[in-house]
């Protein structure tokens, strides 16, 4: 059977193409952009196209009311003593400013095998290969039960995701859960992510006077606030080496052993290449290997800004009155956000008094046991699916979605991704392709014929 | 003679009253704002007027062009023997933002003794007071000659008197300058500053990639441009007590004395006025003493922004792509602007190559000599005018004028300032008082006297 499937699905990829194209051309249609509150209407839109595209393939589907935006669910029940699977991912996109597109970005243009617009990579794409690949296993009557979980804020981080889960716990369980949402490290071998970092996210804030004074009259005397958070952001970390100088801050971190150091260099990344990538002038490291572990398992302190100056132009020789500096760190398995808070809090407050710390975000870091059934069955899938072996590597980014679903589902979560660095996520002129779509297909369906015999 | 001549300057000073009210009233009623360009024409209105008034008390008056706004230049020549004095004024204000005035910026009023308009304290009440001062001066046929220059782009850093002066050499000489243009310590007590901190000011600039990139993608790796700025910033000078770090940056200063510390002690200088005044809310001394070092004689190292990183409402996990700081300094005699320049930008570019450092504005300090005979004379002049001893003390800011006017005419310079704390220099609601008016009167005609009989 397993030959008949395998040969079938490459047929029933081939044959579904003008499907998945006019499917997606119905979503890409609808500029669901979470982060402006202009496109409510838009997002409202969006969730039934979905609606009825779940409904289409023969799945219950409702639509969960949340405070914020709705979110998509279907499922297909085949039989309850079958294993089921829950597919994560979101349908909502980043905002698209139209002059910086060669295209319109909400009118999908096929050219080639490319598919130009905004959401087709990030994540309409890849949540559609999913569904394709259902109706083949459908077809094939595998011994499946199908969850689909389609977002519409994880574009805004999530705000509303937890308490869907925690409100929607009976419906949601599941087996396992798959989220397509991670780019691969280069187009040359796919990717598998089995870790995120965390995020614990910060304002530091100092006000010393009411307003603005003239450095000539009150300079010497009067307290600098930016000085002050300079210096402060200074004490926490290195910023030319990038090591952060807080007493205890490792302490808790699992360091990326060598094999899976050997594993992120065998995704094919190039220091190069990232540098082009991201537009990088230079970097605080060449060593392929050390990038790497910096940017998939190192913890890190990122300041976004020290706000609160004069910064007009000229020169406007000022004290300011009040600073802020909004800084992040990035954690690692076995880092505790809110411990780590309060370990920095400490640091700073010990040292400076009348300087305020508050959290603005807090994100657990994630990672996945590396080597479970279901990342084997995943690894399975995608080596089928694109004829190479992929790399088991992480990604330096939080999915919040994945946190929650692992943290109150309690089952294994496996990321295969399925786009590609060239892809532009965000970013203008973002697209697809049908390499990646048809591979998708293939993916999810083997995923499913594994899971379908895998034995927990 | 001279009980006669103070009788009768008291009398000239009260019968005054009107006059004065009557010129302020022209004065303020036009906005020479210099900062704003859509102000032109009030400018050249402003000079006009006081081509007007000069000539009324009998000068010979020239409008000056220069790149900028015009200068008025007015003299009165009784006899080539005679000695000269140069007053030296400024006819340009400060914006007023309308709403923060309870009454209109650009119309005098006259509330009992106290004179509220922009422009009555700084600096158009004050050179009104030299002018009538010379009107009884000439009454008595004092053997002195007069020159006035009135300036309309002090409030911007005077772009163009440096041009003015080099270019009017033969009809700027004279044998003293007297400006006033400062700010008592405390209304108990008259004040001359006999020295100016200087400025140099300066970016510092870092551009390590093209656009923002995304924490999660590349933070570790991706170097952060804010983060080594706060770091220089820091290595520079530590914020907490303004102690500058830079080696050999204080070898050249001239520390006050303990005889200068008692005098700036001595001028009725509160912290907890200066304080309020400011609206400070914490100083990095409580000491009165090290207080006024601090301001009057020490030189700064001050952090106007850190500007590059995203500031906008919640969190941006972005590694921004370059920053700017601005910093200036406050210098002090003896330091150099240029050799300090060099030091600062040679002690950032070692450790961090790739970091611009340009220089945005250059002023050196000044310190008179504090037993001149013009100083005996303009200390003598002042206790007869407001009945108490002035104190000597210093600005901790900086006067692009009268830089440039020790510099090329090279004669001493006094600055007899005339504001009150309370009169909101630059502040909305600024005003002026005749108890001010009628003593700056008596003072210029008593230092007229005084210059009048000097034998250098």
């Amino acid at each position: 059977m397993s030959n008949a499937y395998s040969e079938g699905l490459a047929v029933y990829a081939q044959n579904s193409r003008q499907a998945f194209e006019n499917h997606l051309r119905t979503l890409i249609s609808i500029p669901t952009i979470s982060a402006d509150p202009h496109h409510k209407a838009d997002i409202r839109r969006g969730a039934e196209a979905a609606v009825q595209l779940l409904q289409g393939l023969g799945c219950a589907v409702r639509l969960v009311e949340t405070a914020g935006n709705p979110i998509v669910f279907g499922e297909l029940i085949n039989d309850a003593s079958y294993p089921t699977v829950l597919v994560y991912n979101h349908l909502d996109v980043q905002p698209a400013e139209v002059a910086n597109w060669k295209t319109n970005p909400f009118d999908l243009v096929v050219d080639g095998d490319h598919y130009i617009g905004r959401g087709t990579t990030d994540d309409k794409g890849p949540a559609l290969t999913a569904l394709m690949a259902m109706g083949y296993t459908q077809q094939c009557a595998l011994p499946l039960n199908y969850k689909f979980v389609w977002e519409l804020e994880e574009e805004i981080g999530s705000p509303h995701f937890e308490d869907f889960v925690k409100g929607s716990l009976q419906q949601l369980v599941a087996d396992s859960v798959v989220v397509s949402d991670t780019i691969w490290v280069s187009a040359d071998k796919p990717a598998i992510p089995v870790g995120l970092r965390g995020l614990m996210a910060l304002e530091i804030s100092l006000r010393t006077s009411e307003a603005d004074t003239h450095s000539g009259l009150t300079g010497g005397a009067a307290r600098n606030p930016v000085g002050e958070l300079a210096q402060i952001v200074s004490e926490c970390y290195d910023a030319v080496s990038g090591r952060v100088k807080i007493p205890h801050f490792y302490d808790d971190m699992v360091p990326a052993t060598d094999q899976q150091l050997n594993d992120f260099v065998a995704s094919g990344f190039s220091v190069e290449r990232f540098k082009r990538d991201h537009a990088l002038y230079s970097l605080r490291s060449q060593n392929v290997r050390d990038v790497l572990r910096r940017i998939m398992a190192q913890p890190t302190f990122e300041v976004h800004s020290i706000g609160g100056g004069y910064v007009g132009p000229g020169l406007k020789a000022i004290v300011p009155p009040q600073a802020t500096a909004k800084v992040s760190m990035r954690l690692v398995a076995n880092q505790d956000p809110h411990r780590i808070f309060e370990l920095v809090k400490r640091f700073i407050v010990v040292r400076h008094p009348d300087v305020r710390v508050r959290a603005s975000a807090v994100l657990p870091p994630y990672l996945a046991e590396s080597d479970g059934l279901y990342l084997k069955a995943i690894s399975t899938a995608m080596e089928f699916a694109f004829d190479r072996k992929p790399a088991l590597v992480r990604e330096g980014g939080s999915i919040g979605a994945v946190i929650t679903l692992a943290k109150y589902l309690k089952v294994p979560v496996v990321m295969p991704g399925l786009s590609l660095p060239e892809h532009g996520y965000h970013a203008p002129n973002e697209h697809f392709d049908w390499h990646q779509a048809s591979g998708g297909i293939k993916m999810y369906a083997k995923y499913f014929q594994e899971l379908a015999t895998l034995k927990p």
